[in-house]
């Protein structure tokens, strides 16, 4: 992975550098985040990456509704001991209510830092750059787990991860023409129609009333929705079906119990967080970490990053279900700002904040 | 305390405002941060404070210097339940081999929250924040639990902390005429005592090459340093005098075992880190915590809010030494920029960055 540092001349300097979302959408444009995102999983699958506990408050807003913040820090070592390594933070705020008035439910900029000063060097808004991540993962994910062929796509869900996503199906799989979504609100999933249409991306788009027929007209499933009660069952996904359970809580059990074969992002982040429904299965024993067997049972086969680095072997799917199922890494964002950081030096792209203005 | 909340027209956009460390020094003169970190200290006492466990992380740059970064989210509920609470984060890094470079060891950027939609809406220079919040929690310290009257004042260490707590003593302590000062680097001291005269501060500034030399100059002691090795006893220190261990490893533990009282600002913040000597002392038993005591050993005797609120008696120093061992809360830091923003927003100071650019 091509990581960098802030140029030697900034360290003496407290000059932080600047990325809108516009700034980070252009240099998006001129990397290959998937390819980024992959180097992020090789490195987290070999130990060369760190996690740190999480910083996290919530609150309730004037009008009842969740409100939280999560700061999360992350590291990644570059492959070329020579190489600097990646340290950064993500800040990603959300409440509830934000959707209702307009907004996207989460926001927050994300941070990288000197690696020999620390302080912070790069400042960019989060939200695309997270979306992003997880869009590129599923694209990933696809690409070496995913059906062979595949035309058509089903995306559950249809807010700013939905377009994420639609953004690089078309980047990265020309041979999709056709998409088929579902919204609890028809509202949004007839927006989202709109905005594929003048977005000029390939697609035809077919809204669905029911999650369960538009899960059913793919073999590629990815859900992005903020539901916190699962209701996909297995009866609703079509034999030969991968599914990105991006979202982490619209698979009921059932799909965990049957799947062909079950892949993750981490295990240990995964267990940690028993309000997840595959968190939960572990916990309880209905689904095995790898390494253990149990007649029955299915047992994750491991990380996409362990696929990645060919520890793993992937397994496509044949007559069954094949999910995969991350849990979302702060260190993806890290590694990812850091690739489009190097791309806005290159090209000069970014305002340059002075935080000590005129106090020197 | 007044604290306040992003106008509504903002919570549609994605605007962050962004006061750099000239911004929030014009803020500061218009406001009193000695008042405004009270008000902290007694919501701290009395439950209306959050602060959540930190994200903290940390390596080795390529000179062998240990950097670190340290997440920090905090909030402060108002005594007024009408009026919003202040939510926000403070970033700060650090690196040890900064000021061989020219840099100030620490600095970052803390942020404050929209309490409706969660966003960051606040993006301000840390490091000054951070110091200005220790001075003003030095200042409180020392008007209700420092000598009755004092002229002379001790700084040991002589690096940005102490030009805060100068600049903070001519405002607060107008009575004060002399400081005597000791740092490890004697260029130090010196190019100290060069800032107070071009900065206009009334004092008449003498270095002292030993620091139990400069301690036992003056009533008022205070120490500043970055040091993790004990080096004060209690013959380095005058009958009647006040220490505020800001630096939190300058004492030695029988100054603790002498002290005629104690204060902290939070007792299980201190506890929780025994690095620290008066973390390792409770540790150990050899201070005690409020409402236990023994004969001949310590007992702290309560916080500066408890102090401030009535519910701990205030006790200056008489023939003994009075210790103030504050550990550092970054409520304070979110309180204190809440103030400062409520300003920036009353009179236009500031920057309004655009997270979304061109991309909308």
């Amino acid at each position: 992975m091509t990581t960098h540092t802030v140029p030697a001349s900034s360290t003496t300097t407290e000059q932080l550098l600047f990325l809108d979302r516009a700034a980070v959408r252009t240099c998006v444009a001129g990397i290959d985040p998937v390819a980024a995102v992959e180097d992020v999983l090789r490195a987290h699958a070999v130990g060369r990456t760190e996690l740190p506990a999480e910083g996290y408050t919530s609150w309730t807003n004037s009008q009842g509704a969740y409100c939280r913040s999560i700061a999360m820090l992350g590291s990644v070592r570059d492959a070329d001991p020579a190489a600097p390594t990646a340290y950064g933070m993500k800040l990603i705020n959300a409440a509830t209510s934000n959707p209702a008035q307009g907004m996207d439910r989460a926001g927050g900029v994300s941070f990288l830092f000197d690696p020999e000063t620390a302080r912070p060097a790069v400042l960019a808004e989060a939200a695309y750059l997270s979306a992003l991540r997880t869009g590129a993962y599923t694209m990933s994910s696809l690409r070496h787990l995913g059906p062979q062929q595949f035309e058509e796509v089903t995306l559950i869900g249809c807010g700013a991860q939905a377009r994420t996503h639609a953004e690089l199906l078309a980047r990265y799989f020309p041979a999709v023409g056709a998409l088929h979504v579902h919204d609890l609100l028809p509202e949004r999933a007839t927006a989202f129609a709109t905005w594929v249409e003048r977005s000029g991306l390939p697609f035809t788009v077919t809204a669905h009333s029911q999650a369960a027929e538009a899960s059913a007209a793919s073999t590629v499933v990815i859900t992005l929705t903020i539901t916190d009660t699962g209701y996909l069952t297995p009866d609703d996904l079509r034999p030969g079906t991968f599914v990105a359970h991006v979202s982490l809580d619209d698979l009921l059990p059932e799909v965990f119990d049957r799947a062909q074969a079950l892949y993750v992002d981490d295990v240990e982040l995964i267990r940690e967080n028993p309000r997840r429904v595959l968190g939960r299965l572990l916990g309880e024993g209905r689904v095995l970490a790898p390494g253990t067997t149990k007649p029955g049972t299915t047992t994750i086969r491991g990380s996409l990053g362990d696929v990645l680095t060919g520890a793993v072997p992937p397994e496509r799917p044949g007559d069954g279900i094949v999910v995969s199922n991350p849990f979302g890494m702060a260190v993806l964002d890290v590694g990812l700002l850091a690739r489009v950081h190097a791309r806005a030096a290159a090209e000069g792209h970014g305002t340059h904040l002075d935080l000590l203005g005129a106090d020197r």
